[in-house]
């Protein structure tokens, strides 16, 4: 089982993307954690260290994938 | 079963996001065709009516979700 981080910041473009990406990865090799960066600004170092440089994206073993573009991280700040 | 379409050209941008998403969807609930719209240019009116602007990109239930940035669909043309 492979931890997996969504990060997102509550907008709509967000939200869709982590209703179909989160509930499409297959359960039985990923555990996903969803972080609303807005409401958990102390996240953002963390999210940043692992490559994410706008919001929604999924970091998947260690990489980040950045899924269409709702806001840019220092949007968040 | 639900048929889910990805979309890359090639580059290693999109081949990283198609090994990495490709595997990470759920197999009970997914079956992925990689499309390759370099080579097969007669799918590129298809991957726009679809919502796809760029490459990579994944037609997950009918929304366009695009991953990362590789290339613009124009560009393949």
């Amino acid at each position: 089982m492979t931890k997996t981080v969504f990060y997102h910041a509550g907008c709509p473009v967000c939200v869709e993307a982590e209703q179909q990406f989160v509930t499409a990865l297959d359960p039985q090799k990923y555990q996903v954690e969803v972080v609303h960066l807005g409401e958990q600004k102390n996240r953002l170092v963390e999210a940043e260290q692992a490559g994410v440089k706008s919001v929604p994206a999924l970091v998947l073993d260690g990489l980040p994938f950045h899924i269409n573009f709702g806001a840019s991280l220092n949007d968040l700040r």
